[in-house]
């Protein structure tokens, strides 16, 4: 049989399943890739499961989304994160040596394996042949301690690229049109694979663009075959062996077909809120700019850089403009200064921000009120730059340096210049000054986790009891968000890598009471929570169920959840229970306690479960769906315990 | 009669007073610099006394403390600062542009001149051969409008350089020496001025650290003389028609005497937390460090950075250790990128960030809780840093960078290379593109001030009523400080161009009631406040006194004042009383309503005031202290008033 790329990596690491689109697969994961702000919780998790040493060919740890340091949280947690890396045997990739995806790709990435990481980016280096994915933060600590990855098998979205991007049209480009043609749900329940003559043409770093942003499109994954360009592109990064060709077997065929031709391609521009909101920069050329930003893991490239540097060499940008230049990786920078690219840059007007996610992530450089701001970052969702009321647009280097010189947004193809042919340096500098390597085994276990005053362990959750008696602190109406379960935002995030303190805002915004009430029967067995339909809807946050699972929530009875939270109750240890019939909610109050009794062999035996209401001579019926592997998860308390058993059986 | 350079300067622009030690005197001001972190009260005060344009010379608003832009109110700020530079005839400094100090010595510092800054460094320009002041907004906003600065006449304290620097000590070990033999109160009071032949081999650039860092000292401020070294620099910077030479006449005394030998000097540094706790590096050589950070404006110079750039130039910085670089302007970036040592900095390990204040003012690279941080910036106050348990060494970019090698405090004479003899570069770059010159005075009519969501004006506060009846809202015990009166923060700061905003959180820590109940009575002619003694004592923070008159405080009566304190509330016309006796105190209660008849002619008649307490048939006597230009601007309802009558006269 002849199989695509993306079949070929998956039947490679299958471990279950069969690989009929829709159907869960378990996938052996080779790497993983955390950043900082979901890492602290990851190694937090990996902790609390007792893992000795990742059991994966590849993990690393990076540092780039919190690197402002206003205080000593930031700092702490990188002192913690290194430890962590050290202890459990991982790279680390401390602050400054920039974007994680890049890095990566420069450094570690290598044809052939999976990636797994804890950031929606992770796809971006499916530009080197891989299966990249990104996932919640306990699923990369599952995969760090040797576990599948679950996942539905996808559909394989065939493109097939034609002809040559003309001058002024770049790889952005490319993904802004098929956001254009499919907007942000494209993708979903698919993996994207490129193919073609086209590829032709396109480097590992152009690949790499259009990866990264395949998130956008709601995609799984995003798969490059590795072919001639991968090897040169590993040979400069002085990794040649790492190369190994893949490529689709002749007659390969894909579930849905597309074509792009390059040649046809002109500069594409997303406009303000949504990275699907895309129209020809033309259209719209002459709006007032007051922000042109370079930078992120969406344009990370030397030539990405190069080209902003050759558009205004010798320039000026328009008074007024912010000219904000974000370098991706230190190592990039290194050679944006020897090759005199940030000679032009500087002279222009540049502002020169430290390398790393930065204003990507809302952390820095946000944009005055309502101006308009350019970004060749890869989401323009409304207040995501940290301005309430933003404008952002998403472009190529060259739309974004043109407009910068015009102080207007300018079609790169008006410029009065010779298009500057950047081509990737044969011999890019090659810097492992701060990506430390992992300890051996042996030295890894003698390192201590450094925890700074706002960093706590996950304290020990005890696995599921036979018999329990619950008072349920809430009774909610439909579609209680994860928000107010736990609400995100400045107030409360410092505190994710503190159980004991984030739990503190736990249903705040439903009833102010319920931390309190929730710590009052903590040591007496827990609580339970009834609630409405959609339970559980928005954000993924696993904090939202690991948070009230600390205060002792035992058991979530609802009308139905939503998908992602329902997991995320499932993997620490809180029982989802749905009524058996919509009007047993009628039956129960809030304040009422409810009796379970023989519990454990009730949840094995079937999907039945049934409640006494104490005092009332009344009982509940109620059902789970959990999976058999599921239900032996929940008798042991959740995903942590369930790992660290195996750990140390 | 011979006149050392203070003297010399200080005649040239007496306006009032006598040039006695102790006396006040009055300054005509030529230059003035802001920066945003206090210039937007600056602004939004000369809108408020109507000022139609700059009376000064030169008048700078730079933007290099907040730049980290996690939303809108930090950019809505620098377009508001940037318009109201345009309105007013300033130049403005946009962001990225780099720190205000080496800025303004590059661009725009004179000698023979006056500049007065709302930033406590303002002395470092002294290296050029001018008088150069930190003063408090209001009185930079007063020499905008071309009112002179008032002032203490300093005594003058002469030190005499002798003999040269040896290898690996350079000018911040010349400070350190200062503030090792005499503390950080050792100048207060005084004008340092440095002369004698150790001149010969100190830079303008060298001098600057110098001048910079005579505010640990204390002192009023910091004068060099204006050589041939000083010609040489400026004609670097492509200005030396802006050269005068300036030099103490022969035979001129100074009130006080010193010599500092330059050859005996060794590489020193100041412990935590005080920049007075200083000691020769080899005493505590060998303690583990974890953070390096060259820049500030302590620091500023292409020399200080070459210097670290040679130090670590082919190395790498040693395991663990943050090395940051903050480079202190963007024109000195640029040479350091365009001469190689950029080149070198980035691949021993350089985290390199954005061209401003950065973390010497909190803003950014906190260091991890209790770990060592060494910094050329200029104070290591506890928790200035931004972490509250911080352990900061203030030292020279020599011993730094080798510190940073080893991973240790290391003395830079012990490193094992040829001393790197860095010279100032003939040529330097010159560059103007972020330094936008004021609008000429017709232009500047037409400039509309832009003012974001966070930004509002200073409403119109009404001259003093000659009849009040006002409710004692507080009756406070003795040394309440400004933070109680209005607190700092990061929960407050913000909110520091917008003064109803800010006014909300007065005197929340005394009384959370306060602000509802003045709000009450606020229209209905206001209210008083009752203290004990060092009533206002703390920080300078002229909000304090602006907050509760914009809330309707008139009177403010107290055993005693804290000295800044008291000129704030006359400043922003809160009429300052103290008790005639301490037991007069005794005979008003809180809630008490105080009645002043004949106020006006009163406090122009002499000092007594009399109040009445209304339904209770008691007077108390009080007194103020204020000089017959003081009540006249207190009769006008404040400073504001007072010059806005004078602009629209």
């Amino acid at each position: 049989m002849a199989y695509n790329v993306t079949q070929k990596l998956i039947k490679e690491h299958l471990i279950s399943g069969q690989m009929t689109p829709g159907e869960e697969i378990g996938l052996k994961i080779d790497q993983t890739l955390t950043q900082d702000a979901t890492g602290t919780m990851v190694m937090l998790e990996l902790e609390a499961m007792g893992l000795d040493y990742a059991k994966t060919e590849v993990s690393a740890q990076y540092v780039d989304h919190n690197l402002i340091q206003e205080d000593s949280k930031n700092p702490d947690d990188h002192l913690f994160l290194e430890s962590a890396a050290q202890r459990f045997g991982l790279y680390f990739s401390r602050p400054g040596n920039g974007v994680s995806h890049p890095v990566h790709m420069q450094r570690l990435a290598k044809p052939g394996k999976t990636l797994l990481g804890s950031d929606s980016h992770t796809c971006a280096n499916g530009a080197m042949g891989m299966l990249a994915m990104g996932a919640g933060g306990i699923d990369v600590a599952m995969a760090i301690a040797g576990e599948p990855f679950y996942v539905k098998m996808p559909e394989v979205w065939g493109i097939k690229l034609e002809g040559k991007l003309p001058d002024w049209v770049s790889a952005k480009d490319v993904i802004l049109e098929l956001l254009r043609r499919y907007d942000v749900k494209g993708g979903v329940g698919k993996v994207i694979e490129y193919y073609g003559p086209g590829l032709d043409n396109l480097t590992a770093d152009d690949r790499h663009v259009i990866a990264n942003m395949g998130a956008e499109l709601g995609a799984t994954g995003t798969v490059f075959p590795s072919d001639k360009e991968i090897k040169r592109y590993l040979k400069s990064q002085q990794r040649e062996e790492d190369w190994v060709e893949i490529l689709a077997d002749d007659g390969a065929a894909y579930d849905i077909e597309e074509t792009i031709n390059l040649s046809e391609l002109e500069p594409l521009i997303a406009k303000p809120s949504s990275p699907g909101n895309v129209v020809p920069v033309k259209e719209i050329a002459g709006e007032p700019i007051y922000q042109s930003y370079i930078g992120s893991s969406a344009n990370p490239s030397y030539r990405d850089f190069a080209m902003a540097a050759e558009i205004v060499k010798g320039k000026q940008v328009a008074h007024g403009v912010s000219f904000d230049i974000n370098p991706s990786s230190r190592q990039m920078l290194t050679d944006l200064v020897t090759h005199g690219h940030m000679a032009s840059l500087l002279p222009s007007g540049a502002r020169l921000h430290q390398a790393g996610c930065n204003g990507c992530i809302g952390m820095g450089q946000a944009p005055a009120t309502g101006r308009n701001s350019l970004r060749t970052t890869p989401r323009n969702f409304p207040g995501r730059s940290g301005t309430k009321e933003d404008s952002v647009f998403l472009c190529s280097p060259e739309t974004a340096a043109a407009s910068a010189l015009y102080g207007k947004l300018t079609d790169p193809r008006t410029l009065e210049m010779e298009y500057p042919n950047i081509k990737d340096l044969d011999n890019p500098t090659v810097d492992v000054t701060l990506l430390e390597k992992p300890k051996l085994p042996e030295e890894a276990k003698e390192i201590d986790l450094q925890k700074g005053p706002n960093i706590a362990s996950i304290p020990e959750m005890g696995e599921l009891p036979d018999e329990m008696e619950l008072p349920i602190l809430l009774k909610m109406g439909d579609n209680i968000s994860t928000d107010e379960i736990l609400a995100g935002g400045a107030r409360v995030l410092p505190y994710r890598s503190n159980l004991p303190e984030i739990s503190k805002f736990t249903f705040e915004i439903v009833d102010e009471s319920y931390y309190d009430r929730a710590m009052g029967v903590k040591d007496d067995g827990g609580h339970a929570v009834v609630g409405g339909y959609n339970y559980g809807q928005g954000s993924s946050r696993e904090h939202a169920a690991l948070a009230p699972r600390y205060l002792g929530l035992r058991v979530a009875i609802v009308q139905d959840f939503a998908r992602i939270h329902w997991q995320n109750l499932v993997n620490f240890g809180v029982l989802p229970l749905t009524f058996s019939t919509s009007d047993e909610a009628d039956k129960i109050e809030q304040g009422d306690v409810l009796q379970f009794s023989g519990l454990r062999n009730e949840i094995q035996q079937g999907q039945e479960v049934t409640a006494k209401i104490k005092g009332k001579n009344k009982e509940v019926k109620l059902r789970h769906t959990l999976s058999p592997r599921q239900v032996d998860m929940m008798l042991k308390g959740g995903l942590i315990n369930w790992v660290r058993d195996r750990e140390t059986a």
